[in-house]
């Protein structure tokens, strides 16, 4: 007979179906489509940390850390540290959301840097296959983030950095996949993850912004590690009444966490930026670009550009006349007119060298920028006059990045190109990039990770 | 003109305030008390710690972090190993608490697990003298304590351990403290520990509810030491809106964090557990441990006991016929025999072995207890009839442990050598016990770490 059981009763096993799941989860169950997007956020996530390696953020990360690191088991991205794992994960976490250039799930969370840092290091340390790691990725990205939608947008809403208290349960889940552990450690392991989840919003516009990531990474290992050897923790850390879904937002459906599990993975909704700024304006510098390839534009031709963009842009990046590099980002004109110049918006068009370059000053003179509400936000109108009276026009109703009119993978290649080029030979870039589309193929993933070092 | 500010703009210095008042104090500010309870509460710790440290839930923990530990700066508590300060604060947060035996502020917190473990190791790393960790101690104590009250109980009510959730603050203000940061640097370490709060009372009952403390230790620490590094935060990491109180509180008064600074210590207000059991049993074994004392009572001799106990007594520890030791904990019954028998209910009373002694069964056998609402926590009230139909009478108001009746000093020695005397030899624990009574007078507390090590 087959009676429904009541919801209440449903409730009390999402910890432990999501944990079976994980647990029983075979490489081969993976769509192709799931394992070539891995390739993608793999490149995109180590280009980032690698390009912002060097930031004050990280660079004092490591000089607290490094006193007290244990052996050298894994590499630091883009630096010449080698760490112990924990420290590994929690510093690559910080260097790959700190640019703030990382992927995003096109509805919440940066899935990639709660994970990637703790998983490469475990498997550059135990010499994991490129199957076993891009395996792990993908279930702990799904974990998160169905995590993460079970409590999304309350949870956020009420002043949680959810990349920060989600995250730390897609590390803890792509760990424990590594590591072999079997349903209840998978189920305890999920549990001292929720035990330490945490992170406000206040911290945005602080180094602790990028902390939460590398803070997730960390702790999430901890948390497999600790399960594998016996460490108990509730066995409904999710669903209890004093469990994360409760405690941590004002509404929680664990639907959400255990609905056709495996049928669907949240990988596929994974965007990259091409620009280094916020998503606001990427519709018109895409705009942009495009008017400059198709018409061989240069800047000094131009009469005035007007744009139309949607609410929040100049709410967000309003400033006309930025002075620093930060301002930059924070300035749509600035966006628009490097685009045009450079034929890029990446992170060297935001020093402040290139802020204070007199052509750029002088574009950006040039702009006429206009909101209307009926423009959504990854949309964008742009109108070029020239000096011999010509107009261009562009409309983009998806920019480059969104889940439409996703980044192509070359797009991705010379993202990351353009983060690494100061500090990675070409011949290294090319050989990482290799080994990133090909990573199923490769037995042991440390030579990957060792030629991430900067030296 | 004296115009009084609206009570926003005053909220807005909450973080800084508590910053600013842990970085200006001296020493000398601390009454003689206050330096008298910190030794007290220190060997308390230590005695619990040293206790527990083979413990499954410490033997687990080790196991899962020795691959990663670091240069051996700092003891693991009543153990052989060594480790980085980070791990050792964490290891000795855990053992600290994981009998429930450690110190408890009268209202909320148990207040050195989070703080002592994580100072104790800097210090001993460092060589800083006795009276830099007390005053540190003491700040950190008051640092946590404040913030938990600031929002209790309705954060306790929500779900979350508040020793964690706040005992992160204490251990960040206190190796803040030692660090000597100055105040910005102060308020970003209580930002960086705002970040990392959490722990959710799911966990009670798990091996996860004495990693809260730990995790509390080794999260303040590194926050104190990273914050010492430039690393930033919110400077208003307590009252934004988005900060711990508004989003971790359904309440939250941060006058209860400001007022009267300096003027009383929350460490004056420390509890010490005599019993290895639950609070609300602990009336009627100090009446039964007088019973005993004064008049020579012995098993054989008794008839019947009645007990008349508060309302939750029987709802928490209402077991009639235990069979483990850990059973024995939840048994008013058995505490009270072996408190006639033994003449103590410390962990040794508590063991399987004593559950399962006939004599001890027999004595449960002849007990009634009966639940009088009108009976306070820390009440109790015992008749014992003797076999020759003579009435022994105890009225305990106050049962010892609380404020009213504290532990003596020699009642804190001998708590601390019912725990230590199968691991530390006699001359150490004298050693040990007298370096803590005259800890400000150590210019080196190395020495004393040093000696709690168990080979």
């Amino acid at each position: 007979m087959n009676v429904s059981k009541p919801a209440a009763l449903e409730d009390a096993k999402v910890t432990h179906q999501l944990a079976q799941f994980i647990v029983e989860s075979k490489y081969e169950d993976l769509p192709s489509d799931v394992v070539k997007e891995a390739s993608r956020a793999i490149i995109n996530c180590l280009g980032c940390a690698i390009g912002a390696a060097q930031h004050d953020t990280v660079q004092f990360a490591v000089e607290a850390f490094e006193p007290f690191f244990g052996a050298p088991q894994a590499q630091v991205w883009g630096r010449s540290e080698r760490a112990d794992i924990l420290h590994a994960a929690l510093i690559n976490g910080i260097s790959t959301h700190v640019l703030d250039f990382d992927d995003t799930h096109f509805r919440a969370v940066h899935p990639s840097a709660p994970v990637l840092p703790a998983i490469f290091a475990l498997a550059e340390w135990r010499q994991f296959s490129g199957k076993e790691l891009v395996h792990a990725y993908v279930l702990g990205v799904e974990a998160e983030i169905r995590i993460a939608l079970s409590v999304f947008p309350e949870h956020y809403d009420r002043g949680w950095h959810i990349t920060g208290t989600a995250g730390i349960f897609g590390a803890a889940a792509a760990v424990g996949k590594l590591l072999k552990l079997n349903v209840e450690q998978m189920t305890w392991a999920l549990g001292i993850a929720a035990t330490q989840s945490s992170g406000l919003r206040e911290m945005f516009g602080t180094m602790c912004k990028s902390f939460h990531p590398g803070h997730a990474a960390q702790g999430g290992m901890a948390a497999a590690l600790m399960a594998q050897k016996g460490f108990t923790s509730s066995i409904r850390a999710l669903e209890a009444k004093r469990g994360f879904g409760q405690v941590m937002s004002s509404r929680f459906d664990p639907a959400v966490i255990t609905t056709d599990l495996g049928k669907q993975y949240e990988i596929s909704k994974n965007m990259y930026k091409p620009f280094a700024c916020g998503l606001v304006v990427h519709a018109v510098i895409d705009a942009c670009l495009q008017l400059r390839k198709q018409h061989q534009l240069k800047a000094e031709d131009i009469a005035s550009i007007h744009a139309t963009v949607g609410p929040l842009v100049l709410e967000l990046t309003g400033i006309k006349s930025p002075r620093t590099g930060l301002e930059g980002k924070f300035s749509v004109y600035h966006a628009m007119a490097v685009a045009i110049i450079y034929g890029a918006a990446g992170e060297d068009q935001f020093s402040t060298e290139v802020v204070c370059n007199p052509a750029v000053e002088k574009l950006r003179s040039l702009m006429e920028v206009k909101v209307d509400p009926q423009v959504r936000k990854l949309e964008g109108y742009v109108t070029i006059v020239l000096r011999n009276g010509k107009q261009l026009e562009c409309h983009v109703s998806d920019a480059l990045g969104s889940l439409v009119h996703p980044m192509s993978d070359e797009d991705l290649e010379n993202k990351f190109k353009g983060l690494t080029s100061k500090k990675l030979s070409a011949d290294t870039t090319r050989r990482l990039l290799d080994q990133c589309w090909k990573i199923t193929q490769l037995n042991d993933i440390s030579p990957l990770m060792r030629a991430t070092a900067v030296l």
